[in-house]
């Protein structure tokens, strides 16, 4: 926390009790959180599941009685709505405890499945092609640390071969050609966010899958894999994981109003799609996850999931009227002294995802953020809050100049923002913008 | 689910409604929990304090702002309790999403650490004492099988030789100078487990650290660690890391009457002992176990550890006396037909856990539980509750006849059991037995 910008502290002092699913008062020491790409509250409805779950069914989901019958079948009923979500069936759902452990789980079950092909070809099972040299894996440089250090790791040790595509910088997608142009004879996986955490930039997955499928004629075994964390886009655009073409999608609780769990869809766990355990124990989600069932999260997630499928196009078009009603009053107030860093020629954004600069030399974010009376959003992604005061490298992978990246706010509206909301947070920006200027 | 006795869906018919943390009615159909070793409820307090998060700690504990803030602070708090109540200091309690996770976590630490060690010394950086062929494991013949199958994995993939240590079959403890033996000079690492979770035997864990440390002369760095799974004995006796001598201690929620996540006390974890993480993402818990922290239920965990810390004694007296009362119940009511498997001359037992076998050859611990009308307990671990028709293999180890291993019935009593519970219990169990002997 070294570099820590010393005014960050005025911000903290006030207590953090406008939830965020009541209406706000118009208090004006009242709170506006602009930062539900960061992490969302749960939906009431949500808390109710686990709250319930933790008064009633706390028996072990193994147990054979009632107790743990009645929390595995809240489990089962869990997994069919979050399949359901995505589009899958119930069996290639697999939770997790969150997208971290989903996405380290698809890296290591690609890297394991051909190091188990090439062993078997050695031993005269399979075919040789593609099992000479490491594993490659294909992914692009502007992945959650989730994806990219996983990937990292796995290059230093000497395990795996990476190549990070750098996106357009003038699309901020990653192109499908471009991924085309590196697949080896060894690639094993590729792995690309189906939505961008920052920028909102909405990926090719589906394209780079119809592709990807076009060249896996080779033995079945041996196809490339193909994953997509999906952490940002769910509970925000339609996800289906079959029309995508994936065999792999992260899904993560918290981003949709849901609990801190997670979980993995593979299209087929062991049969169609490989999954290799990370972890060893007492055989819970079919060996593929072990480790006693944590039921209320699960069922709190089942139930956010639920509700995704019940209203998704309704949560859309309200974050989206509110994303462009806010950008209009951006604009409106900041006139040509504001750069939008989520708007690129031709790429798909996040319903909910602004990515601003206001432009000027003493207009760094977290200075901007620091002065804001009711503004609760952030310069980037929340994991990376440490270093508040350098420019983001996925802003910066975009074609961001690095003293517009320098000034970024990453403002993602809710399912309750309100135009009131708005109004008040862009007039605390320009409080804030006016204060720092009059300072320098 | 193969070999389920059929006669199980005889106790799934009634809704579980009567949580054991409110008085039993004198309703015949209210059900009698004595599986307090598979999992316990929680404790009121416990529930509030996840409550309270899930409504007011949703922020980022990542976020800088007051949302994120409020959410570490938490987390923070939680820490500090976790670490009193096993003798710790807060810094070295690392959260994790369970049990599983924890002992996996010490099993890939050991091994990764025994590696980085051999490549340093090919490097010439260090000794080449120690450093050759495998890295050694020692545990025992009756772990979990969170420890027991990650053991047997590393072994199959030629990653790690491993001992199994089998427990002296008059006492069920596995014996210190039986661990002395098969020390070898790549030991890198002994896990024993602190008690068992069928037979509630105390491993000599402290006698085994302090012989060990004996030994420990050479480099500190290639020390033998020393891992317990406290998993079982947490919230039922004293449990202290630094007394025991412990690099490592696994600590999991749901067995003290907390929520379904766990942590590992590692002493001094990077720097003292060595910490690898086996996830790689967003920088959480100092990098060795990242993911964005489940907020709810790590307060829930630091809930349930201040209320160990405060009532121990208080909790460790009630669940002894109950016990005591249920062992000469049984007694009274069986005679010579009965045979405890949790006695053991010598041995220190858990003070809730009484395994105990019927004797007679249509009574196998399956079908007298399927006939008990109030009576939810188990024949074994929960994890292994698919195979309730054989005998266990941790009673088997421990010397129980086969015969008697296959009756086998694991009672194990909880904060709030009454001598009223224990009284309908015996009397449900004299009834199904007598069911049972008069079908044959």
């Amino acid at each position: 926390m070294a570099e820590q910008p010393e005014d960050i502290t005025l911000v903290k002092g006030h207590s953090f009790t406008d939830h965020p699913l009541q209406p706000y008062s118009e208090n004006n020491l009242d709170r506006i959180y602009m930062d539900y790409n960061a992490t969302t509250p749960l939906e009431p409805e949500v808390i109710q599941a686990i709250t319930e779950a933790l008064q009633d069914a706390w028996g072990n989901p193994s147990s054979n009685y009632i107790a743990g019958t009645k929390a595995k079948a809240i489990i089962n009923q869990s997994r069919e709505n979050v399949a359901r979500m995505v589009g899958g069936k119930a069996q290639d759902v697999i939770f997790t405890s969150g997208g971290t452990e989903a996405n380290n789980l698809v890296l290591h079950t690609a890297v394991e499945h051909f190091r188990r092909n090439c062993r078997a070809a050695e031993q005269g099972e399979g075919r040789q092609n593609g099992c000479t040299g490491l594993p490659h894996i294909i992914t692009c440089n502007v992945e959650h640390d989730s994806v990219k250090l996983v990937a990292e790791h796995l290059q230093k040790e000497g395990k795996a071969d990476v190549t990070f595509v750098p996106v357009s910088k003038v699309t901020a997608r990653v192109e499908v050609e471009d991924i085309i142009a590196v697949v080896r004879p060894n690639t094993c996986l590729i792995s690309i966010m189906l939505a961008n955490n920052e920028t909102g930039v909405i990926m090719p997955v589906k394209e780079i899958c119809q592709r990807i499928k076009s060249l896996n004629t080779q033995d079945e075994r041996l196809r490339i894999l193909l994953h997509t964390d999906a952490a940002q886009a769910l509970g925000k655009i339609q996800v289906d994981a079959c029309e995508l073409g994936v065999d792999f999608l992260t899904i993560v609780g918290h981003k949709f109003y849901g609990p801190r769990i997670g979980a993995l869809y593979v299209n087929g766990p062991g049969t169609r799609t490989p999954l290799y355990p990370m972890l060893f124990g007492g055989g819970q989600e079919k060996n593929f996850r072990p480790g006693t069932e944590n039921t209320p999260m699960i069922a709190g997630l089942g139930k956010a999931a639920e509700l995704v499928t019940a209203n998704l196009s309704e949560y859309e078009s309200h974050m989206r009227s509110i994303k462009l009603y806010l950008e209009e009053r951006l604009q409106a107030t900041f006139k040509d002294k504001i750069r939008f860093n989520s708007h690129y020629p031709g790429s798909g954004i996040l319903p909910n995802t602004c990515n601003v600069s206001i432009l000027g030399p003493t207009l760094q974010g977290w200075r901007v953020l620091s002065k804001c009376r009711r503004l609760l959003a952030s310069v980037g992604a929340a994991c990376h809050s440490d270093c508040g005061n350098r420019p983001s490298h996925i802003l910066l992978n975009c074609g961001v100049p690095t003293e517009v990246a320098a000034n970024a706010l990453r403002l993602s509206v809710g399912r309750r923002t309100t135009q009131e909301d708005v109004d008040a947070i862009v007039e605390d920006l320009r409080e804030s913008v006016q204060l720092l200027k009059e300072r320098n």
